[in-house]
């Protein structure tokens, strides 16, 4: 957040949610975009409160809007909302935001296009089918154009990120098969929030891992979803098997994949290469370097890499991202950025942070 | 270590290189072994030393002798040797070792049969293939007979004791395929020892996770053979990939694998509970409770359940356990007691430590 | 927990409140104790469960009683009951247990011997004040005759175990003043329980530190109490000021003294080893060695030394202990075993586990 | 890094000893900084290499130039250099850099003024007392001026720089006493830099805090020079005590005051918030907020408060800061902006990383 160019007027934008780790994350990246103002912050419960008092990381910025209710604002001093608030409550609050409003959603609502998968997995009837009709799933390196056209952006979830970035170029390319694709993934526990609950008490996670919602975690069909509309197909079904760690941020996934008959390792790298060239957020490592978490930490850069397996005719895929930077608040700037035809990089190309 | 009953005499035990983490890790467990006496410990670098300067956790145990060189002893004070030198080295020093003495060897130098795989993988000739022929792999639970006349006992790898005990039990009942297993491991940083390098630094390792020697780590050809014994083949390759953790100790394993046509997740379940029922260190877990690091952390348990995955014919199997004590010092301790006709579980058997 | 001597029946031993950390460090540390059998475990919110589903380390452990309420119990099962319920619902429910029952209080609600402290500090009257009359404050190794006698010893607060054993030695040996002790601590997090609250999740307390209850941590005035009563005075007042880390367990504290005129470093180093010879869980590091709380991880074991400040003057004394263990659980086992002429060390005498 | 204003040359700089921890972080926040192009990194073991074999988070950063030796410059197309050489071997190469060149040196080796106090705390005459007395300690905020027209800025050390900010400013203003002044300070592993040790292993620094270099830590000299000059005395002596966590970066100092006859805690707290008013990287924090470490990680801010102490007459600051940041290469890159004329926040200005 700064001074603008003589020459345009900043996006003014709100958070809805600010008080979650996702609406502060996208409060420490839209203070360093040159092109926006931070015009609302929401927090339901919180409201009446400076920020700072909730994210005291914050203290020195005092130019911050307190937090408010969403339900206090006519949204006329806004141009863009981030929205952050949990799955399911969410629909409702955007199908009844003024027309002029472009949104980036952050929740799981718009993600899923089907409405009987969505049902499924969220427990419940969609309550703005036509709102998800229209919806532009935002992974941006392969929507950019439906994106910039877009009103309401269903941004997508962590996991998804960095599992649809590989499959979908590979898929396309022919070069691995779509029946055995299995995604052991590795989060930080930001991607749990920041409500209390046991589970991700310091004393619960720290110092070991552990897998959860083994076979029956809900980024599963978002992945099928993409997975499917690269290879063509309905019937896509991946193995996805997500644990916890003690890291604060970061994702990575060992992708285990069986290649297309006759194709190589070699190949498969190159197609890669080839997908990703001139992406400023997407790194093929050279040789076999691997993709740490630690190398992307506080960036919006994702970092993989494909080799061999011992297995004959197998590769294992590895991809490394920051969960709130391009897995949440950094990709939701990205499609800002390009709804608004602003560089897409502006307030998202900072360096990771490591160590 | 403690005051043995009156009517045997404790078993006086030498710890060879006991500088590292596997020989620290013996001794606090062998301080509570009511039937043995820690006659000697070495290390060569360190010789002279009280233990205490060099791991000072043992300030208060007075009674410990003193780092010497191992080529300092005539061993007629002694009963039973675990050697925690590394790889290697062991096996000319262990090949000099007078007769009378039973030996506990935690290095990999006798834990592949086959000469020739050995040579290949850890670079170069076998110096003692005589020793070889005759050790014992020592995954007490699936080869106590064999201990319990064993002179040498060769002490698993702690990758490879978590993957073999449940693919083993699996594959004896022709429940899986042996020809499409991926292990997926999580590892503990005391997994790579306790000599500086820049990859175990604690600003390397925290908050963030990395795969390492993917396709090529030596355990592989450990639980290769292992696997091939039982299923009869000597064709078994695995998909193992293993990953650097920011914990201290503790393995997760997260093990992919085709059920044999007709097999359910029920049967394999099933197969499992019977091939360790009445095993005091394995536990399968109940319903759909999933293995933590955590929960065996500084014990000799080993925690694991077989779950369904999405993918039709597929499931997904998951081990834990604490890699310095089932997978190192624990186990070898198990194999001493067998060794020595003391009770299996003596010294061993204390509660998991959480948090 | 296993096989009492022949000769002996084991203490049957009930743990109210056993579903926060200090009751599962109770069974952890009562499972390897040969004189005692566990036959109650209170958890009114979760009676009903196995113990296992709230704390799955102790899926092995069999035998364990499940979650009962602490109404549903006549206690005539029952030798010694230890209390880990929350401070101020303690006094009540343990003024209704049966006279036969020796009690070991790890709540706060016994540990104040002047009332209207207690009510200053604790937020309202005591109700039971003729049981805090005769409650013993249980700092083992300085209160060993009057804890033999007890029936109810106020077990003490982690911070205060590890502040007054070094300083009560000096204070009584005449070599440092009472009005300018300032106590630095730095504590693990389960110190601040298993209940769900935004300051303790993973993401708030890894990778960083912070001071909080700074001049009004309620373990003031229990410190002021023990030093107080060493030196004859009712007006020690001292720092007091904790930190909250990233480790799940430990306590160090640097504490700044003045010496008395005239009085030395070496003399006060003399004094703790003078004071503490022959103690086993409290050890006087030789020479410069400082204690690291990891050295004494999950163990009953206190470490400490006394050095040279820059200050003239003055001196740093450091201490670290396990909170968990000689500050909460390990040490109400100490105590227990006094009460019932068991050996001092039985069940708590296991190594630190380091790392 | 990035294009710079059309009217101005970009200032082009070197990075000697760019392999250490502060290397890496001067190239992560230059890279953010528009008025500025990296032109050289040296790393004379690792010379030839691409600086992403050694920090592979800069895999994206093609520009980057490779790492060279310094002795293979003739530095004419360089502007600034920043020297991040190890203690002692810098004074000779600094000596020998072109006068052209404007230099900010982050090792200590002209930090202290007094030469013989550098002799006696880092073992050995000074070679290049000449710069030393020309250079000028660069805790910007208090040394603003003379920044500006230095050509040699000795970039203070981390631990001084947090002691220093607030202590120097109460001093300044009469209100703290200078002969009992206690530092408990507590950093991250970082510190210890990036060369492989024991004592900084994951494994040995991980879930634990001990003390080190208590009463013999170089950083005592530096903070009591500082304090000197501010209260006109060459006789102050201070308790420096740090603490080795685990937490990656991050500095947390708690201070121990004794307030001088008549003063209050508000008055210093006033006195605090009036030095550091309009100061863009100190804020003092509102009521009773305590700074964190987290809450200024990655960032150029220090956050810091002072409340009572229970001891009458006594306070306590806190103060928290990034020690690869203001601690370092933050303070550094601030210093450079001073030199050269531009917007000192220039490049340093980002928000926080937390969580």
């Amino acid at each position: 957040m700064g001074a603008a160019g003589a020459e345009t007027k900043p996006v003014r934008v709100a958070i809805l949610g600010a008080s979650g780790y996702t609406g502060a994350e996208l409060v420490r990246l839209l203070l360093g975009h040159t092109g926006v103002e931070i015009t609302v912050l929401t927090g339901n419960t919180q409201a009446g409160q400076e920020f700072s008092a909730v994210y005291p990381q914050f203290h020195y910025a005092k130019d911050l809007p307190a937090l408010t209710r969403h339900e206090d604002h006519d949204w006329k001093d806004v141009d863009c909302v981030f929205c952050c608030l949990p799955h399911a409550t969410t629909q409702e609050i955007i199908s009844q935001l003024p027309e002029h409003l472009k949104i980036v959603d952050l929740s799981a609502d718009f993600r899923l296009k089907d409405i009987e998968t969505y049902a499924e997995w969220y427990g419940g009837e969609h309550k703005a089918p036509a709102l998800q009709a229209e919806a532009v799933y935002g992974l941006t390196e392969l929507a950019r154009d439906d994106v910039r056209g877009a009103r309401l952006v269903a941004n997508p979830g962590c996991y998804p990120t960095a599992a649809q970035l590989p499959l979908i170029a590979l898929l396309k390319a022919g070069l691995i098969l779509k029946d055995d694709i299995i995604i052991d993934a590795k989060s930080g526990t930001t991607g749990a929030g920041r409500a209390p609950k046991q589970g991700t008490l310091f004393c619960e996670v720290s110092d070991g891992i552990n897998a959860y919602g083994v076979a029956s975690h809900r980024h599963a069909p978002e992945i099928e979803q993409g997975l499917g509309e690269a290879c063509g197909s309905k019937d896509v079904v991946v193995n996805f098997t997500p644990h916890l760690m003690p890291m604060s941020r970061g994702i990575l996934e060992t992708i285990y994949v069986k290649l297309a008959d006759g194709s190589t390792v070699e190949e498969a790298k190159a197609a890669l290469e080839k997908a990703y060239a001139g992406e400023r957020f997407v790194t093929v490592l050279p040789g076999a370097a691997v993709p740490h978490t630690r190398h992307v930490r506080g960036s919006n850069h994702v970092f993989m890499n494909i080799v061999a397996d011992r297995l004959p005719g197998r590769a294992v895929i590895l991809v490394s991202m920051d969960n709130l930077v391009k897995g949440a608040s950094g990709q939701a700037i990205q499609n800002m950025n390009v709804m608004f035809d602003l560089p897409e990089t502006q307030g998202v190309d900072m360096a990771p942070m490591f160590p």
